[in-house]
């Protein structure tokens, strides 16, 4: 193999530059030559390709966001977009891709690959770290320290006021920025969609903390929760409790940038590595993890968004720690 | 003078605990007690009074909020609070006041001080930064700082993209936010208060930045512009250039948390130091600030508010810089 | 059991305040009485204890450093020591102990309990992260980001002036903060105590990058490691390479401090609440850790120093991404 | 005029990337051209000199160090050097030059003025804040805050230890960064090149503190103190108080990198659309610099040190507010 193709897909998140920059280091050491596809699947499709070179990626380990950019691509959910692409690939000379992103850019990829035979290795980048096959994705760490930054800033003005926050986190389809957050900025309460929210229950918790003159209060929301955002969580405080004074705060895109943290760097540079050497090894059609600290691989068909580790002991623990 | 009260009022801002020490430290060293008053005016009417020790203000110089929280008071604004304010003070023996808040706690002491005698130094604690009497507030620089780590952040996850976002910072009345974190920010576009925007004019310049493949755009609102918020601007972007990913991110009250930068905990130090000394040489109803480098003093009653240094030039420069 | 006592030992590390929280908070939810022995053991000697309550925890879980402070105790490795500190346990009625520290706060506390038969419950608080039984200690995640941090700034003033830096992190014994930042920064070379420095290598490395026009070089060296620290290193550096701008830094104490990050706070939140649980099922003697996500506990005579997961494929990896 | 050169010189500062920018974008706004000259003088000489386009510009605002690099020019100090560097210049049809340095970068620039007519204008950046025509300079916002946010943490540890810390601070001839960094972290004392050091009035005000039990301690020295950096300082301090747990810390070059602050950003940005537009109003040989808010303009000759504004006051309010 001489020729890998390189793409990140979906929703960007910290560290995908420095995934970037671990396959393009890993293959030219190998001698391969790296080809960057800008714009994900989209730019595959319209050919948006350019050979890489290790000066490409000098001083990207660092920044937030891609420098390949991303996207979404209706067109590569149609057999002429795969074809288009497919040609590209040909026309470029590209014999293996590497894949960076979450359950979507790797499910995308299925049909691809039922069509086209092209070796593939992929690796786990989201922010909110649901995918099957990885203990941790690319973004996680960053993001959820970037959330816990913001609320301990919005913790400062919520003691000095006395008032009751509520505060929604990134999180469609999993609680883990929100648990993970709430516990580490304190929260009195977190809301997530693998929990079924009570909202009689949250009042009561209120009312409760408010008879112990507990007068600052943070809950976490997910923005995923089945019962709403924060804007609907604090409507019905408000409702119930017309005299605390209640905010809420939508942390939103703050969240997916910003410099990766140490451990969004090192799981990238790690993943990017093994990829590489994964294609060497005619690995393909599977994602990298990491699991117990070890490197594994997921078949692609095999990636789906799990919340496993979410438990309701966690949940405890926080009423535990928030008396 | 032996006694003096000291209280926050107002939105809180970063730097309020560094004045709070310095207030209380000068206090103490020229053997003076000093009485916290908590939640500001409220607080004095209830009479939530402590004497401080200087061990009541170890290791706040870097903590955002008011260890002697701040609120509203609709009492204080009646001649029975306002009494019942003065007699707690007599009460507690004391004999002069340092408030430290916005144009509004100075306004609303206006009343008072006519009613009842007694000796007052203002600090201008806002992160608006718009009063007369100083060229900067307490709380402002940290406030800014905060807005463009923001905006930093959205501004990686829009170039993975190739998004516009509009982005909302503080500032009811006035544009020096949105104006330094555009700058700061190198913002496509910054709509402000202080100058009427012509919405026709903001598409024209999308539109031309469309035209010449400009793929990213940040536009810095401040939540007091006369247009509209965020979302506002955003719908009308929308609505016009259906084909660009818009988004709108509102920054919110992370604005007002977070531990202060050196320049406000210097400002807030060097504040709070003159108020006391300013006490000492008998100066009243006078807010220190900071003109050119130098201390000054501005009664309470020419404390306005105010957007001076905000230009048509400096606008002039961003449509430059953002070429 | 009623009453315990808590105390912090050994180096500080960013996330026991955290800790600190978590204990007091899970004990009083359990109806327990929690008491705070300042400055380690010697505070234990000193008798320096009080009764800590929900309020004496509030707002710490942000902060570095450790309320409960923390310091070296000679005379508790004497009998007399020892007898006095049981004394002042048995004068407070306290029936059960938890120890947050490193190895020495285990191993200093094994003569104690062969002596005076007290339960007793460990929590690993070191950034070194060099401790069987337990994947991650509190402080680690913290101090590494701190170190990128610092590493991060001074390869912007390296890259503006081609220099080449030797760095210097924290690790006496270890090289998990050097090997991870060192990875996380893109360093060009790493130097730990794990593995033995043949400096002539080193320098043939830099010699071999220099040919390839690599203007700018970040090695980062453990001040543990086994040839010396970075002012040796760049010595010899400079010796053969007269004319490469060569400086070196030692990043010091600030890796300690800080707010910690979101990964130690819920660390430190989860090893708290473990221990309390564990205390109430009468396990005693034992660290509580963190095992491939789980909760552990090992008996304190089995907590030693220990490097595991340090391997020379790691370094590989860094020679391969720093091409 | 139509091509103008712009170069770095001296140590590197965080915001010289800001005011490239802004030379840039508002050079091609007036519809001149712009040459980078890479490595200052040194760059000149050799002729390593490009053509920028705002594309070289995009999405450094925010970025340390300085895309053009900096170097030393021992070279440009002969009539040789300057003979080949004005060659250079005519050679690429530069008409006009852009500066952007310290005081060496402008005097260095008299002599070569003298010999060959080409108008220049210069920015002040650096982070010691010691040029006269500026009230502050590129650079020192961003390196007090690095500064603060260092002095925090290693507070903490000190706290957590009751240790006395003795912290350098960049500044080898001025004490800004250590006067407002110190000020900024409650330091109880600061040593400052502009202040005789009396160290026994240092060890004294030590002492008086142990007997007062303040247990922790943070000394301030500017590295140009005349009576030595801080391991001298720390040095003194163990030999005559042996019992107090002293420990120094040299901040170091962490102080030049970083993103720049927003004050560091709007000045540079202020700054270098102020020098495009005073090279189109044919003012040369002169820096721009911010005076009580508004541009200036100084005859490079004119532009020297200067410890203006740290009075023997300042450090008078330090001991206050360290009681």
């Amino acid at each position: 193999m001489r020729k890998i193709g390189l793409l990140t897909s979906g929703g960007d998140s910290p560290g995908m530059n420095a995934a970037i920059r671990a396959v393009v280091r890993t293959a030219l050491y190998y001698d391969m030559e790296v080809y960057g596809i800008r714009h994900g699947y989209q730019g595959m499709i319209e050919g948006d390709i350019f050979q890489m070179k290790t000066t490409d990626v000098a001083n990207i380990i660092q920044r937030g966001g891609t420098i390949l950019k991303t996207a979404r691509s209706d067109a590569f959910k149609t057999d002429e977009g795969r074809k288009a692409a497919y040609d590209q690939l040909q026309k470029h000379g590209i014999e293996a891709l590497v894949l960076i992103g979450g359950d979507g850019t790797f499910r995308g990829a299925v049909e691809f690959f039922k069509q086209y035979t092209i070796p593939a290795v992929g690796l786990p980048g989201t922010i909110d770290k649901d995918l099957s096959g990885s203990d941790f994705t690319i973004g996680f760490d960053t993001a959820v320290n970037t959330a816990v930054e913001a609320i301990d800033k919005i913790r400062d003005t919520a003691e000095a006021h006395d008032r009751l926050f509520v505060i929604e986190v990134m999180g469609r389809d999993a609680g883990y920025i929100a648990l993970n957050s709430g516990i580490a900025c304190g929260a009195e309460d977190i809301l997530i969609p693998e929990i079924m929210t009570d909202i009689e229950d949250v009042l009561c918790r209120i009312d409760s903390d408010e008879r112990r003159s507990k007068s600052v209060h943070i809950l976490v929301v997910a923005e995923g929760d089945e019962f709403g955002g924060a804007a609907e969580v604090a409507k019905r405080i408000i409702e119930r409790f017309p005299k605390i004074d209640t905010r809420y705060a939508v942390l939103g895109h703050i969240q997916r940038g910003g410099s990766p943290t140490y451990a969004d760097r090192v799981l990238a540079s790690r993943l990017g590595y093994a990829a590489v050497l994964a294609l060497r090894e005619n690995k393909t059609q599977v994602m990298t993890g990491i699991v117990n600290g070890d490197i594994t691989y997921t078949p692609f068909q095999q990636v789906i968004k799990t919340n496993a580790g979410i438990s309701t002991d966690m949940i405890e623990m926080i009423r535990v720690l928030s008396v």
